[in-house]
């Protein structure tokens, strides 16, 4: 892995950073902010935080066991991107906060609690789509989602405004 | 303002809630994050932190201020992009997120105090290369300007992990 900018400390900061993050941003936010989307099929920040939710059951810690454990098969289960829409029905934003909080700070303690290795983190797992991944690759990827995900709904956000800006809009690139 | 998304309410509460935001994200991170760029003549966060700093001194609430002061030029002073390259020099991250957080405070609570009518939104500037344009559209280019930060800085972050996440990378649109 030295050959990336990958580095084992610098992902956990993130990770572990991300739920405060989320909860500065939106914790008792205005409704408009917190469901607004990009049209039919797009997601709002409220749809957001429940795949958030989804991935730290079922994606990146699941995942990384599968690769550290003694099991033939190391072949993921599929990831299910729109879960959240069951999953989050009835509850409010700031619940869908807590509950992402209480999960992250348990996956970054199992996370720190393997004291991972070089060794360890050339590990393979079997992406169900993409194939051959390393262990290392998949917590590079899930320090990016976090972030991927709030520069998404920054974007949704800005284009909330898209028409409330005049003139200055030649100014925002998002809304060029 | 009536047939735009914007509110004088909704956008009081992310401008008050960004320096929050950053300082949950960017305190004491490490330094690959905070000064990782896309390449020469790119803004890090750290250049975005001395950026908003630089607005908050000399772009909204000045600006403000000229629309709705007794002057008879409405015209507003250049702003200047690139003043936090000299500004920023000898602080740390942890002092321009302390400053911004200062700053921020201070601009929104001279904002409530105005308790600002329809008609005062309606009240014009003379931006140097806009021309005309309105109260209420330059508070709706701040509430954005924030969101359009934290957009380009994610981004920039998401980025610093392009060759890290090995097949996951077509998974992640800012890496196609």
């Amino acid at each position: 892995m030295n050959s990336t900018n990958f580095n084992l400390e610098k992902s956990i900061q993130i990770l572990e950073r991300t739920p405060a993050v989320l909860k500065a941003l939106f914790y008792n936010l205005g409704e408009d902010w917190i469901t607004v989307n990009e049209g039919p099929q797009t997601w709002s920040a409220y749809d957001i935080l429940g795949h958030l939710i989804h991935g730290e059951n079922t994606d990146w810690i699941p995942r990384a066991k599968i690769i550290l454990g003694d099991g033939a098969d190391k072949t993921f289960e599929p990831f299910d991107r729109f879960a959240q829409k069951e999953l989050s029905k009835g509850k409010s934003m700031e619940q869908l906060l807590d509950e992402f909080a209480q999960l992250r700070e348990s996956s970054v303690q199992i996370l720190k609690s393997w004291s991972l290795s070089q060794e360890d983190l050339a590990k393979k797992g079997n992406h169900p789509e993409l194939g051959a991944v390393t262990l290392g690759q998949l917590l590079a990827t899930w320090t990016i989602h976090d972030l991927a995900h709030l520069n998404q709904v920054s974007r949704v956000m800005v284009k909330h405004y898209a028409d409330s800006v005049g003139l200055w809009r030649q100014y925002i690139s998002l809304l060029k």
